[in-house]
């Protein structure tokens, strides 16, 4: 299967894939290393493709991309992502190998606060739990048997990591007139939202936390035990960052014995698993890490990439956000 | 059971009438007709209570309150309904005999609004959807076999009266990046939205129609064949008003066959009924008329409507609204 085309080593196939690759076959020739079972060194001997000839890897949150892995690939000088996060692929090796990175950069951030007022106003409202309450909705079941609904109006939100994603959650918080506040790297000097130093202490004073930072050594298990007690027992929890962000173990158990108010996470620590505990409670709205996926992201990001891989390919500067740390 | 304590006949029990029974007891006697199977002059009798005593009547959207009622009870003056509207009270009749009407007035608008949003993001983006999908979460099943989510952001949005439910939600979706527009009784000076003259003309303008009128003869089936036609086969619904503004048989014909978007519906035409063809299909989200369902805006309901019988009963001026007409 070697052909005139640069190979490209398709890791983790965006959603949208089978329709990128049919447009762009006449361009590049795309592994589909995600569909097979084999590692990798027998996966491209299988194709008779030498690792040498892979400059270019497409990957998305779903597969790891490790240090042997960018090591066995001596020719490797592009990894796409379609993701904006980066925590699954080992940067500093990037860095080391000079393998430049192209994420998505900010074109899931107003889809991700989109749907994070969709998590935080469902959880509120039971919107989940009403849906399915619909269902058995005869007369002589009311009152309703789901937990009270409660007001987004007045409520108290900390915002953990106002970047990009956090920015677009606190805009659109405003008009619904929560009370809004954040803590992050550093104090914003362009908001007007109360700063606090430590996710603890921004915790202590909100009622529903959304949680939006990235990844990384720093940020992991942000949210953990302390956090959660000074959130308190009718606090809520949103999430739309990445499973690690949270202690998972310790937000399931308060979500089981009532200790915390409610959830709604739409990444895990161990996807796909979903904890399982977590799968019959009203008072928590699962979503599998969809956030980011709507046709019009989707689209916008496979434009993306085939204009980072035309651009990389035929030396041109590339217009797409590109890390390079 | 006759007691020296004003009687209030009961016919629709709010939520969290137990609590309010009990604290107030020592004011009224609450006459639960709500819970009994007999016809009104029966229940009366039985009971041993002239229906020349009852003054006052505490009733909500649940149950029907018909001239023949109203006429059966000569000393009634006051009819307290926990609900913004008053489609379910025989209102010419009020008129005729003089029985003033206490509601809710715009207590619930805000929980209204913010759950209109809450559908509206949940029925583009699939959060219900994404919510059952998560159980079967594996990577197998990847892509998720669920209809593609829609972004929030640049959609236009056509709203189906600009009161005040219609207001708040203009105002939250402002930062979402949607582009509002609206038809009304009449246009309204003070906002800055695109005012059409129909239903059918706005719909033809917009891709999600959030319908928020009260429920009149002139708006029943406001949104009907002509204007789902218009809105098109991407269309999406949401309604937080009254089912009767729908023309809910040609509703459910085209969700089912496809020949509309998708649908977040808070009320129906037959409630409690809701149409089962709706049940399992991903690019709807049902509720059973909860969106005012919130602890407190039921806390603040139940002081007024305490509020009003106080006053009424003390021959004091009301401080809750009230409509004469």
């Amino acid at each position: 299967m070697a052909t005139d085309l640069p190979n490209i080593l398709v890791m983790g196939p965006p959603l949208i894939f089978p329709d990128f690759q049919s447009q762009y076959s006449h361009s590049y020739n795309f592994l589909t290393f995600f569909a097979s079972s084999l590692p990798l060194p027998q996966y491209l001997s299988s194709l008779n493709i030498l690792p040498s000839s892979i400059r270019a890897i497409l990957c998305n949150n779903m597969q790891r991309v490790p240090a042997d892995l960018l090591r066995s690939l001596p020719s490797l000088a592009l990894l796409v992502t379609t993701t904006m996060g980066t925590d699954h692929i080992d940067m500093p090796e990037c860095r080391r190998l000079g393998v430049r990175v192209a994420t998505a950069g900010g074109s899931f951030s107003e889809d991700v606060a989109d749907f994070a007022l969709g998590l935080l106003i469902d959880v509120l409202m039971r919107i989940s739990a009403a849906n399915r309450c619909a269902k058995k909705w005869l007369r002589s079941e009311l009152p309703r048997n789901i937990p009270p609904a409660s007001r987004v109006g007045g409520k108290r939100v900390g915002i953990v990591g106002l970047g990009k994603i956090g920015t677009e959650v606190a805009k659109r918080l405003e008009p619904f007139g929560c009370k809004i506040m954040y803590t992050s790297r550093t104090k914003k000097s362009s908001v007007p939202y109360p700063f606090y130093g430590s996710a603890v202490e921004v915790a202590a004073e909100s009622d529903v936390l959304v949680v939006c930072c990235s990844l990384t050594e720093e940020t992991h298990h942000i949210v953990d035990r302390a956090v959660m007690e000074a959130l308190g027992k009718e606090g809520v929890i949103v999430n739309v960052g990445r499973g690690s962000l949270i202690d998972e173990k310790e937000l399931v158990r308060r979500l089981v014995s009532g200790e915390i108010g409610g959830a709604g996470l739409d990444v895990f620590q161990n996807e796909p698993l979903v904890p399982c505990e977590l799968l019959s409670l009203d008072n928590v709205v699962l979503s599998p890490h969809a956030a980011a996926v709507t046709s019009e992201s989707f689209h916008h990001i496979m434009e993306l990439v085939a204009a980072t891989l035309h651009a990389f390919f035929e030396n041109k500067p590339s217009l797409t956000p590109v890390m390079q740390d």
